[in-house]
């Protein structure tokens, strides 16, 4: 195990109406001038909306209000919120929505206090020491970012999609009622799984020894969401199992599963050119990418790990004398729960085309740099990723 | 699950001589006058307080020391610790030790800035809204003090073993470097494992239904000890096993295995009269009293949750026909694996009197209330407990 510092300071509000009790937490935070952020209408029409104006109005903080944040969210409107920020001397940012809301509103709050071009920080320009602080009502269990300090931003100048962060963009607290996400279409619900249990496959496989604790927390999560999947998309209304689904996902991202441990991203890096791209949903553009890296790396690794994984996740049988073969059993037990919970498995599923690849491998930049650490990938590796990516399963 | 607030907000700092560090994690909470606490001499002969020393020194931070803590630590340090931070005018407290060290480390600090008895806040006299900041150096893998808002501390007058908390007493950084629990005596290493393994198991035992993701992080904890307690029994100086035990003591404890479920906490309520008239490890006691607790849900409860035990943790085979034969299977495994790293499992074994139960029992106040959640336990259930407890193994 290396040496890590954990810090997860985010304090989670979490059940059945607790937005309700929104004012009384921005004012223990000391917001008097709020902006909500949100997405589409559905937040509207829910009338969670109003249930939060309300519950600032009771507490006498004013808001203001910018919804429109897309999936995979847009760079030109957190410019718009940067310049509400200062225009409506904005002092607390509450975020409600997906992950997309929250990390837009992240990126707002980043570049609302900083004398530059808030893309900087995405570039390694400049390092993030303050923002302004923010609150989040996650209504999706997905991307995990209401416990993270990172945020993912497409920048429309070259449609880039990049991610940033620091401690200072880690949102104070999170409000999280599973009963939000019951409304959620199947195909939202079922991507959001895949980025959990991704976000915990991306530290799962690691050639770091002796991390017996975080292997046996991620595949804690791994099977909650196994189990709980399938309950969700029999009856969307089932409040445990979106609990349980929404509670993984945050354990997922908040690096509960990856300290100590070497963490390998370049599943996340080479889907993050894909949703770039098509603007597919990232949780669908993993479940196309995954299983096509961890078949490249069972040819370029020993397969312990990926049998571990198909053993304890997915019950597949032990083959003593040929463990490849429970690894492969182990993928596809992966791509059938992923199936069977209507995702796409390859490239004509979601619409991306083979004859992209070359497109796809120029923005991932991998000239100039490798990706991922459990296997180093160059461009010809990511380049085969990408093909097995495209057969059809 | 049930509603919750989760929040955590200690920052761990893990790892191969991270304590060198100490000044650095003192200064950055403003600490300018520290009081070192801490136990007996060990701490002194493996070199730790003069590298915590150095380490003070090198950031210009003054400190006085306070040793002495015993196991089970006593209240009368904890008026001398109090006395010692008035006076010197201390603003920060340090705790290198055992979870006795922090644990009277934090009644200091409660005690230090509040007008009056500090006993108050043991007795529900008065509720903690304050305390000196502390950070801890744990030495242990065990009580999980670390990361957690309580306190257990014996008061002499009448040796009453009781617990106290709130944030305020939360540590603001832990210093964990597994390297420091090596030269633990097997014996303590064996209590500390078993305090880990009961903190999970009196969250893991609930009502509360829907709670697959905590029941998968309890398993992962208890599947850690597991593996990794063995390892350290034939290898002391197995860092890797070292490591993963600590963290596990962490987690166990800091309430992440516990939230939207009722909690039993009756174990550890019995225990506590015996380690108080007894001064036997905590854990040891624990040993003692935790299988016998099993024994007893088993004749007044379904056995499903035992029975998830048995065959989750001791992997034992299912029996369909006959549940409580698994349940019961389990129960000897955990004694078994217990016993194996010489715990004691009777009151012989802990050097306990049958005779004194009704001592035990009267100290308990049973009377007055009830105590245990998944199964309400009146004086005639924790005198059956106990007497289960007598039986050899």
């Amino acid at each position: 195990m290396d040496n890590f510092v954990f810090y997860s300071p985010t304090r989670f509000i979490f059940g059945k109406k607790e937005e309700l009790n929104t004012g009384t937490y921005v004012k223990q935070f000391e917001g008097k001038r709020v902006l909500i952020h949100f997405g589409g209408g559905s937040a509207e029409r829910s009338g969670l909306l109003q249930r939060i104006r309300d519950s600032l109005s009771g507490q006498k903080i004013s808001f203001v209000e910018l919804g429109g944040v897309q999936p995979n969210p847009r760079s030109s409107l957190v410019y718009s919120g940067i310049e509400l920020c200062r225009k409506e001397q904005i002092d607390f940012i509450l975020a409600v929505g997906g992950g997309s809301v929250i990390d837009s509103a992240k990126a707002i709050a980043m570049g609302t206090v900083y004398n530059g071009d808030f893309r900087d920080f995405f570039e390694g320009k400049a390092k993030l020491t303050k923002a302004l602080p923010l609150g989040v009502i996650p209504t999706i269990a997905a991307a995990g970012s209401e416990g993270s300090d990172r945020c993912v931003i497409t920048h429309e100048e070259g449609m880039l999609k990049r991610g940033a962060g620091g401690e200072a963009i880690r949102p104070k607290f999170a409000i999280m009622n599973p009963e939000l996400t019951m409304s959620l279409p199947p195909y939202q619900t079922a991507s959001g799984a895949v980025d959990i249990m991704a976000h915990v496959m991306e530290r799962y496989f690691s050639n770091t020894e002796e991390t017996e604790v975080t292997d046996r927390l991620c595949e804690a999560i791994l099977l909650t969401v196994v189990t709980q999947l399938p309950k969700v998309m029999r009856n969307p209304s089932d409040y445990g199992a979106r609990a349980n689904l929404m509670w993984a996902g945050m354990i997922a991202h908040n690096n509960s599963c990856g300290i100590g441990r070497e963490q390998d991203w370049a599943s996340h890096h080479l889907e993050h050119e894909l949703s770039a791209l098509y603007d597919c949903a990232h949780g669908a553009g993993l479940a196309v990418i995954f299983p096509a890296w961890m078949e490249y790396v069972l040819k370029h690794h020993a397969p312990d790990r990926l049998v571990q994984f198909a053993v304890r996740i997915f019950d597949c049988k032990m083959n003593y004398e040929n463990p490849e073969e429970t690894a492969l059993a182990g993928i596809k037990a992966l791509r059938n729960f992923w199936k069977n919970a209507g995702m796409p498995l390859s490239f004509k599923d979601l619409g991306a085309k083979e004859a992209d690849i070359p497109v796809l491998l120029d923005k991932l930049g991998v000239d100039s740099h490798e990706e991922g650490k459990y296997v180093r990938l160059d461009r010809k590796a990511c380049e085969e990723i990408y093909r097995l990516a495209c057969i059809n399963h």
